[in-house]
């Protein structure tokens, strides 16, 4: 398989940190919920956060067939993805050397519009990336919500990931500085399902959400 | 105070979801540790992740002086920034009110690079946002350390904030379904510190961290 990296994708700060097999890819897209889209509109690059799913070398996104995004997005605009997990903040003995351990990938792409058929799937990819199994479980989007929604696929093609992790790296010579130095390991739990006050509350948490909460996604 | 709105940072899809005061901005921006940038290179809207800090009415962010992303910022464009909150899954009887809580900032702004004292002082801010206290406990930057990075501001001045919270919302004649709804929740925890193997690790962990681990943050 061909490796993500490009000119305009090579990691050129820390680039030890630089990744670009798709899979290394995947991890990343996989164990996130939120993405944050780049686009440009009257000259400003916007930056709005949204869900997505991903299926084989593509990643889908979907919203109102209204919306800023959309719209923009349906222009042939070559637009930007960042996912980014946060695992800790690497708290070193100088100031200057502090960061975060974190995983990030970053895709380039024009978006293509999806219909019928695969419309519907990309609606399905997007949801089981929310809850996996919750497609069964819901009641399918009726014509006129599918009115409603644009769904998208970019293609998995250019991009890279960056990703730190382990202790802070000082100078040689401030180890010896009485500074504790270390991490401090950030991650996300799932709370307690909290059921709709509005509904009925007798039946029971599906199994999807049981499983979730074993803990697949680390968002 | 005046508030963020503008035109072009109306929320206008969901547009009861939107505020615009600073105070709303200041809430997601201190809760956070990561913002997702966009900046135009090349005409195409990248997305890269970076730390920030917040003091009054301007965000921080610093880079090594050679970073595309600060060479970008530094032309005088017009850039964006966006700080997301993940706060729960929201599942809804049908697909199509599928959600999530979330707390999200939007920011435009032109960046202002600092120098001498100002400088140092937005270092501070920075450090201070990852971890309030550290930088007085860390080995203060050097010369050759501050020529290596730029710090830029940016003003909190035109923006909105978004911000989902409770159960989903479905279609009236949906709540009779047999189908499980409500929020599964997310939270951000702390792990315990890990001291760093290569350095003298009997130091006590410092009091900055153990406030920390109490918990004013939720990344």
């Amino acid at each position: 398989m061909k490796e993500l990296r490009t000119e305009r994708t090579t990691v050129k700060r820390s680039p030890s940190r630089g990744k670009y097999g798709r899979e290394d890819l995947f991890e990343v897209l996989d164990a996130a919920y939120v993405c944050q889209i780049g686009f440009l509109h009257d000259q400003i690059p916007y930056v709005i956060p949204t869900a997505y799913g991903r299926d084989n070398e593509y990643i889908y996104l979907h919203g109102s067939t209204k919306s800023r995004l959309i719209l923009n997005l349906l222009s042939g605009q070559v637009c930007c993805i960042n996912v980014t997990l946060l695992d800790g903040l690497v708290l070193a003995r100088s100031v200057f050397h502090h960061s975060m351990n974190y995983r990030s990938a970053v895709i380039i792409g024009k978006a293509e519009e999806l219909v019928g058929e695969a419309k519907m799937r990309g609606l399905k990819i997007i949801t089981e990336h929310i809850l996996k199994g919750r497609w069964g479980e819901s009641r399918s989007p009726n014509d006129k919500e599918m009115k409603a929604t644009a769904v998208v696929r970019i293609p998995l093609q250019e991009g890279s990931v960056k990703v730190r992790t382990g202790p802070p790296k000082d100078e040689k010579e401030d180890y010896d500085l009485d500074i504790w130095a270390g991490e401090l390991p950030i991650s996300t739990e799932y709370g307690k399902p909290l059921a709709d006050p509005d509904g009925n509350r007798t039946i029971e948490i599906p199994d999807s959400i049981k499983k979730m909460t074993d803990g697949r996604h680390n968002a």
